[in-house]
């Protein structure tokens, strides 16, 4: 259903659209950010054949966000609004996970944002029936994780000090991101409900544990990553 | 006419076909690095709404330049050697005007890649059909203009001093852009065929002042586009 802006904002179901207005907003900023970060992976990359390929992935996530502004509005929200309010979602995590290597690099990639996609996967599960097909449509793009994959596994399996210390890599990687996750869940009661209205199928059954169902899920999706690439989680 | 790549490099018209793959490696390298700019433009702007605008510009960079690379498959060059000759044309540029604020960051967009589109639509007109309407469609591409216009115009009608300092940047910027013309010039000859071919229509009848015109040209265009910004020349 689609509504204009100017009825949008007082009339639609405010509980249903404004939860999904705030995870449809956190998914447009991951993308945004990916995009950024792709951006920057282009201008470091070693060869020219991976920074045209990376731009490639920046430009994609660019038109990922927008099929998802393009919801938000859609809905009734503000694009704008709706991203703003996570612009800083991610900036503790980058503080704290500079990478120290190309491979660290790619590792943080796959893993820690690998850990939010997984997330909004989850919470999307509990939104109305056009958003979640937006959300899964734009996550299930996975061409630059394959990349990640592909050029970890060829460096990782010639080199036991790497394996080793990305391993290692990736366990701090997975801390912080889940770090993330938990801080989420206590700022932003509308996600903690659509996690919960996700993980039991309608919003009165949701079981007082969706947000341990939620961890456990999300650490068993980071260990079936890392041995993809014959590291241990 | 499309060749396979295998066939290709040392069958096709050697000097016709070489030219175009030298000019086309130009564009696509300039299309690059305008994806890299308006990337880290889109992370340092003021706004999120010029963030999010300004990384539309970015990924329809990436889009022209594959445009350009698809050519150069076409007439059977290799896209990456193409674009690899220039991997620094523009570092010396860059290194030599290090904008000071956000309004010295648009005006070298607007002004110094301005005159490296006109040079290449310029030698584009030497180009064969085909490859000439790719050059002239990505060169047309003048979205982002438009916006460092309308910002460039609304800061500084205001700003008496604004003006007078960017009209001294966009004067530095012009030099600078006419010195990597020059060096161009002097560096790749097939540039220099394709521009003169441009000016006179046919590569015997090529005028031997064609650079000349060139340079006068160039320096119209650009007085034309200070103007526009309410700047002195």
């Amino acid at each position: 259903m689609t509504t204009t802006r100017a009825e949008a904002i007082p009339e639609v179901g405010t509980l249903e659209h404004s939860d999904a207005l705030e995870l449809l907003g956190l998914v447009a900023q991951l993308e945004h950010v990916a995009f950024a970060r792709l951006a920057a992976d282009a201008a470091l990359a070693p060869t020219i054949e991976q920074r045209l390929e990376l731009s490639r992935f920046a430009a994609g996530a660019v038109e990922r966000r927008d099929r998802v502004l393009a919801r938000i509005t859609e809905i009734g929200g503000d694009p704008v609004a709706a991203v703003r309010q996570y612009d800083d979602v991610l900036d503790d995590f980058d503080a704290r996970t500079q990478p120290g290597s190309w491979w660290e690099r790619l590792l943080k990639a796959y893993v820690g944002y690998g850990v939010a996609d997984d997330f909004c996967r989850l919470a999307a599960e509990g939104l109305d029936a056009g958003s979640r097909a937006v959300v899964l449509e734009v996550l299930d793009d996975a061409s630059h994780a394959e990349l990640a994959v592909a050029e970890l596994d060829a460096a990782g399996s010639a080199d036991g000090v790497l394996t080793a210390r990305l391993a290692l890599w990736g366990r701090r990687l997975v801390g912080e991101a889940l770090g993330v996750v938990q801080r989420l869940l206590v700022q932003r009661p509308a996600l903690v409900r659509l996690v919960s209205v996700g993980a039991a199928g309608a919003p009165d059954a949701a079981p007082p544990n969706a947000p341990a169902k939620l961890f456990g899920e999300l650490t068993a999706q980071h260990t079936r990553r890392m041995s993809r690439l014959g590291l241990t989680a």
